[in-house]
């Protein structure tokens, strides 16, 4: 379906093709030139045609956050797929309907429990299931530690129970909080070693271990070296957001997504303009609130996607955007920024903001604006 | 479609249907002793079956915040709509549309040039467009003052260009701010005598206008008297949620929506309990934060609903939730909350959560679970 970008509804999320293929060549240059494969998380986008491109640039599988997104994107042709959250028991029926219909569906687990339910679940069905193990890189959330005992319990767990030990994995979930290069170098570093570590130790405990996985939008892009390492999992980069520009890993001229909105209002004597991307439109996300620049809910851009200096979204209701200059500035808002003025709002997380549509509108370099479908829900 | 508890898939957004329809009781009851029309906002649920509850219990037409909702619930046979939100010049096509088949959907500005925008396009169109305009009470966002000439011009603005001037509304979003009685009922007759105001200052000015529309949920569960108001707005009563808790008009047992998750991992020697509702499932609202009880991202629940002291969702990621007790708690997290434990958690906003999904598992008294569809985007 092909539109006209001056015909598009407010509120609505926009993707500008030619950045975000930028942006994919970039991140596929890195892996390439670090010498590792690029297994792109897709839960940024959950879009087919944001995957088609990163396939299309070299991307070897993909990395998903819930099996809807594996469903998909296994009917879409995709059949190399790690479901990179922690296994839940009742979701084994799900990850086996995948596996029997011809989907190489590699799940993840972090605890003895678990990898239990899995070659159980496995053995009971008649199925080898793949299964990366889980390492806490850098104490931000889940996974083992590469010294805990507990990672070769699993390991045997998973191989005296008939699963394929596959690999192990880790996101260096801290690096969101760094903001220079030297704290970026040391957690993509940190991820690397731990993972490694991980790795050695069940090969050194006779068992094999052939995948080691590592990644996040930040640390794939500051890390000197990968040794030791096989594939590289990011995802945000694709579309990068105002969050990544504070960690210092894109410019703003990066940002691939925006929302596109429409002013339906004025406070004039308080300098406010009412726009109508609310929260429902931008997300609740924050993500800049305790970083070096908070940028509200956004930062309000010209429809051709030129930064408009100073003006953000300071705060947002449901459907109502308020979008203001610092205090004191003198703008005559409503002469600036008449009733029915289009703007681009840059959203702090691209992933929280994407989930709140459906779908997105794609404006390619000619300027023809294509419908492209999200794969919400779970 | 019915479904057992049981069997449902995790993360959902499930509905006590019992709660709800206690919440829906006391609120029409609220109206009716008030002597006011309730309209209830639907941008809460979104969801045709809630608002069917909603009219059997009394209600007389609703609000919508988008067209989105106006057009789903005329399908579903509503025609008294009020679209809540200033309208924006390129949505009056849509707006026109939906008349022309039928529904009496009424629109609202607070500008000049917004209501000249109206008026000119329903010349153009031969429509007489039913409006609104919406009043400032309490500073917090959109509005005319009910003092400011500017008041006067739209409304004649509107009467001189051919629209009918339905009437005033306003919101007190500020309500959601207070926490005490006093605080509440000063805000409610704040929100009341300013509408009226307004009311009168256009009566005065020769020109009618019928009805004088307010509400919130804060302000219509503490509004004293309604003098002079012909009907109610509110939404977020229909399910309630941890805001409106610590504001101090539930109780945490009106809480009708809440998500189901399920235990995935633990992180034992910190306490956490690593589940699969992140911020995904829960959204990234933190409206507790500034409140004086912080709730993280939820208050977990056993799945009959019953509250496990002290156990909050903390932190959240896209497909993860972390949950623990206070810090210093002596629980064996592994052995009390074993994997695959499943667990309910109640939301900051239960409009925000809401829109995380395509539909609700709403459980009725019988145990049995409807599916019921949400009307997401715009």
């Amino acid at each position: 379906m092909t539109s006209s970008f001056d015909s598009l509804d407010t509120p609505v999320a926009v993707i500008d093709v030619s950045r975000m293929e930028r942006n994919i060549q970039r991140m596929q240059q890195r892996a390439n030139g670090l010498g590792v494969r690029l297994r792109p998380h897709v839960k940024t986008s959950k879009c087919a045609h944001v995957v088609e491109a990163q396939v299309k640039a070299g991307a070897q599988g993909i990395t998903v956050s819930t099996l809807k997104e594996a469903q998909g994107f296994f009917e879409q042709g995709i059949t190399d797929i790690v479901y990179a959250v922690a296994m839940a028991p009742t979701k084994l029926q799900q990850a086996l309907d995948l596996r029997k219909a011809g989907c190489a569906l590699k799940i993840v687990t972090d605890s003895a429990a678990g990898a239990q339910a899995i070659t159980d679940f496995g053995r009971a069905n008649d199925e080898r299931f793949e299964v990366y193990i889980e390492i806490d890189s850098d104490h931000h959330r889940s996974g083992v530690r590469s010294d805990d005992p507990l990672l070769i319990e699993i390991a045997q767990v998973l191989q005296s129970g008939g699963a394929e030990l596959k690999g192990v994995m880790t996101h260096a979930g801290e690096s969101y909080k760094c903001s220079t290069v030297e704290a970026l170098q040391a957690i993509a570093e940190l991820e690397r070693s731990e993972c490694v570590k991980a790795a050695e130790a069940i090969r050194n405990a006779g068992i094999n271990c052939p995948e080691v996985s590592v990644g996040s939008t930040p640390t794939a892009l500051s890390a000197v070296q990968l040794e030791g390492v096989t594939e590289l999992r990011a995802g945000v980069y694709v579309f990068f957001d105002l969050v990544m520009h504070n960690v210092g890993v894109c410019t703003i001229d990066d940002l691939a997504l925006s929302v596109l909105t429409t002013v339906i209002g004025h406070q004039p004597e308080k300098g406010w303009i009412i726009t109508d991307s609310g929260w429902m439109a931008m997300s609740r996300d924050r993500g800049t609130q305790s970083q070096q620049c908070d940028f509200g809910y956004g930062l309000v851009c010209e429809t051709n996607g030129k930064v408009i200096d100073g003006l953000l979204l300071r705060s947002a209701n449901q459907e109502h955007g308020v979008a203001s200059f610092e205090e004191g500035s003198r703008i005559d808002v409503e002469k600036q920024f008449p009733i029915g003025t289009r703007l681009r709002v840059l959203p702090n997380h691209a992933c929280a903001t994407g989930a709140q549509y459906p779908a997105y509108e794609a404006v390619l370099d000619n300027g023809d604006v294509q419908h492209w479908s999200r794969m919400n829900g779970w």
